[in-house]
């Protein structure tokens, strides 16, 4: 078994051109001597930015991805080569953790490490950078489950789901990498699955050190 | 139940004074317009600066304590009231989180409070800070029983522990919040047990994540 762990719609992105004048976004530019179009766009930086943004509750939150991130490569699961990560953003883009990939712990080098491939969108190496949608990803890399988790799914307990996951041989995990929502309808229908884990809705980091560790635990059950 | 979970001999502490000259953290002081003593010794920004304490390498990580601490205030056990945070620092500061307290998930934000704190010492409000050795920090809390986590420890089933956690009133769980070596030998003594819940060494984080967890599924067993 191969888990592939899927932190969908992230609010990661670089700011967008019609926010590159706002004053928030010119100030942080200025400071990190980088140009307004190659730095993350962050809410706790640039909400007053963020304002003119329609759909700005869903995005600019690198915090929580890099979270979110942590909670899946820091895992024995992972160290072992049985768990792989992918950032889907929510304008399409796909970036793909290598088996030996070891995010920073800091965030201003996660920021800085973000920043760089996103800008560069290198194809290959510890981690690749490619435009792909929610369901496009979930084809492309062989899945034979795919299990959504969000509060408007059917509730299951985590331990019956993660011994299901545990007999396929490349189940993906999807989470969202999103503050407040719920998944888009485009991509609700990529999943054969959409299950809800917990009564409440649970931040993504927690979903993920909980889905990483139930996956760990089934594994070593079959051995 | 309620559990007290302790992060120890934390890996988080304003610039020393010997350090203060250096031309690293002289830099990050002036671009932060801060003094050098209220700003949080960062090895992440403070590198070649921190080359100058032999201890160096347990000091400096308040990214680690972040994830760890987050990894605790973001679950539905603490949500509920069922779990307090405090986190021991290794030059003997604790910092105890009130109930409601929600630590910004942004690490910038993090930094800033943590700074606040540690510099006016408040003695009440949602995070209240004081002098404390581990030891003192156990007696205090009233603890009736303490799990000290290390891989110097015994193994034991985490479900184990965490099942006996949850039979207590008021367990304590402590987690070394330093990114490698053990507890100091002063410190050991003040636990009932010492536990490995796995083979190889788990980051903070990890192991707060699974713990929690645990314990929050062995409570609600009893119910």
């Amino acid at each position: 078994m191969k888990l592939h762990f899927v932190i969908a719609e992230a609010a990661l992105e670089l700011v967008p051109e019609p926010l590159w004048r706002e004053s928030s976004v010119k100030r942080d530019a200025e400071r990190r001597a980088q140009e307004a179009g190659s730095i993350l766009l962050d809410r706790s930086v640039h909400h007053s930015a963020m304002l003119k943004l329609s759909d700005g509750y869903r995005r600019g939150r690198p915090d929580l991805v890099h979270l979110t991130l942590l909670n899946v490569t820091s895992t024995p699961l992972h160290q072992d080569g049985k768990a792989r990560v992918y950032i889907h953003t929510l304008d399409d883009s796909v970036l793909e953790f290598g088996e030996g990939a070891r995010p920073p712990k800091s965030y201003a080098r996660f920021r800085n490490l973000m920043e760089k491939l996103l800008v560069e969108r290198p194809e290959s190496g510890l981690v690749s950078v490619r435009d792909a949608t929610l369901p496009q990803l979930l084809k492309g890399m062989g899945t034979d489950y795919s299990a959504g988790l969000s509060v408007q799914g059917a509730p299951e307990r985590l331990e019956a789901l993660a011994g299901k996951l545990a007999q396929k041989k490349d189940p993906a995990v999807v989470v969202g990498g999103f503050p407040r929502g719920h998944f888009l309808p485009r991509d609700l229908k990529a999943f054969d699955t959409l299950v809800r884990i917990d009564e409440r809705a649970l931040d993504a980091h927690v979903v993920a050190a909980r889905v990483v560790y139930e996956v760990e635990k089934a594994t070593k059950d079959q051995r």
